[in-house]
């Protein structure tokens, strides 16, 4: 039987491009005794496998060139020769860009599509909406009244963290990149206010969308958007750091200027990783499960077709083309 | 009577001169009720004062224009009409940059001169040790076997945070401006090694000297050294931002590029005012007296005579002239 996937051929010089990936053919291999083969039908593509792209030391190891591209799947197991997983089961994991793949089962998790569709898995009810959670209710820990403000606010995690705010009692500024971006933002999913960071009015608009200051960044984006935060920071803010897009394909990075207001207003800023964490995924699981329920947590997808898509697709959304969270349909 | 006072009568674009500041003479006002009178015979110079000059939004009120200098000061009651404190008396306060001084007892305690010599309460057993205190062992929490960097490491916060680091079983490095501070760190002090940032080698010499990289970064400095450090950072590291002397006469502030760090290596930067930590003053200063009794920690101090000579003094400090805490003694 065959199989397609995307390796990493080689590695970018600031921006990625498509003649980074090249789609290959290959046989797939029968699963051995304690394995099992899967057939992906969703690919997630997330900011964080740009990092993977480059040969530096980070919190996980970089994709060597030849190897398949990391990303989450959700899948269909097809063939199992292990005890804890039958065919027919659809599981959750990270078996990279690829129709097909061969596991032991680490990492991997099965998933019920009649809770929820199987795409919520790599969106609001897998990693980003985890992330969202661990990043704001343990690493930031907002208080009821409390003004959060999250960057790249209608992307799949930046999107969760402001209808969480909202849930705890906090006002939820967004910022996002445009004004079709800010209208979801404040429209649908019921943020406070929303920054369009294009608008070239950071300090001012992000002043006057959180006229209190700020108790919490939520920072996705970094660059001039984090220095833009740090000016308006309250005394005892937190800021979270998930991700920082705007640096990911910078060849020279940005010098953040108002560091000094970590001293000054006494800040917390820390860096994290969902997989840090991974205990609280149950506990952070149940409450995602439930506001989708109840409708508090409201979501959108913006879907590829074909594995040959996803190269274009993610370059899409380092850009920012995407609305929600970026999928590709591999079936 | 009659007393003499620095007051600022400027503000600094960029350093401070001698020309923000005048000397004064004034009458001195009688206590009234619940009040007394203090002679401060030491008077305390410190970075942050820096900030005090600046009629911008900090923690703490900055200083008017015509207002006395804020400052640490040590003195002996000479007149009381408050039933707390009797003439005599020996007591620490932030009296400012005066002869005399008239206060109700708020932020006033009494010292002991027999336990250990004055101008030590405006330093190693003052704010400056306490802050060394709770900066590294309540916010960074050094574990034995980790390396911690202190920057400003022969001055008066950074001299004690790299002596409590050894007593905890750390590997210490300072980084310090010129040669004769690296020796005085390394030899009298008892640091594992120091790093001179004036050498041009920054990274490289940092490299060498935390060849496990950088676990706790204690910093005083900020800028470039800052930058360094978050380079050199081990995963899970905590970075303490007690000072950012470097950043105080900028026009300009430096760009911190080396921020990403935070997120791959899931850093807490955390800035920290001891005076928000007033509650841990007794346990740090217990801890300290016996530290400074038993010999574990050495201490230095340059001394400035007379109350004319403190804006002298103030701008060398900031210049990185002193060697060890800054003092001016008043009488």
């Amino acid at each position: 039987m065959k199989n397609r996937r995307i390796v990493l051929v080689s590695r970018p010089e600031g921006w990625a491009t498509e003649a980074n990936f090249r789609l290959e053919e290959t046989v797939v291999t029968p699963p051995a005794d304690g394995q099992f083969l899967v057939r992906n039908h969703w690919l997630s593509l997330d900011p964080y496998m740009r990092g993977r792209m480059d040969a530096t030391k980070s919190y996980a190891k970089y994709v060597e060139l030849g190897e398949v591209m990391t990303g989450g799947t959700v899948g269909e197991v097809v063939e199992s020769r292990h005890p804890g997983f039958k065919a027919g089961e659809f599981v959750n994991g990270a078996l990279g860009w690829q129709d097909y793949a061969v596991t032991d089962g680490a990492g991997v998790r099965k998933v019920d599509g009649s809770k929820a569709p199987l795409p919520y898995y790599l969106g609001v009810l897998g990693m980003p909406g985890v992330t969202a959670w661990v990043g704001l209710l343990e690493i930031a820990q907002p208080q009821p009244g409390e003004t959060v403000v999250v960057s790249a606010a209608s992307g799949a995690v930046g999107s969760v963290v402001g209808q969480i705010a909202k849930i705890k009692g906090c006002r939820a500024v967004g910022i996002a990149g445009g004004g079709e971006k800010c209208g979801y933002v404040t429209g649908e999913l019921g943020f406070d206010a929303c920054v369009d960071h294009r608008a070239g009015r950071l300090h001012e608009d992000l002043q006057a969308a959180a006229p209190k200051g700020i108790d919490v960044a939520f920072e996705n984006v970094g660059g001039p958007v984090l220095d833009a935060e740090l000016r308006l920071m309250n005394p005892f803010g937190r800021i979270t750091i998930c991700g920082l897009i705007s640096q990911y394909n910078a060849t020279e990075p940005y010098g953040i200027r108002n560091l000094r207001s970590v001293l000054t207003n006494r800040l917390r800023m820390q860096g994290f990783i969902v997989s840090d964490r991974m205990e609280l995924w149950p506990r952070a699981l149940a409450d995602l499960v439930q506001w989708v329920a109840d409708g508090k947590i409201k979501y959108r997808e913006t879907v590829a077709h074909g594995l040959e898509s996803a190269p274009k697709a993610f370059l899409g959304m380092l850009r920012g083309e995407n609305f929600g969270k970026q999928l590709v349909k591999l079936t």
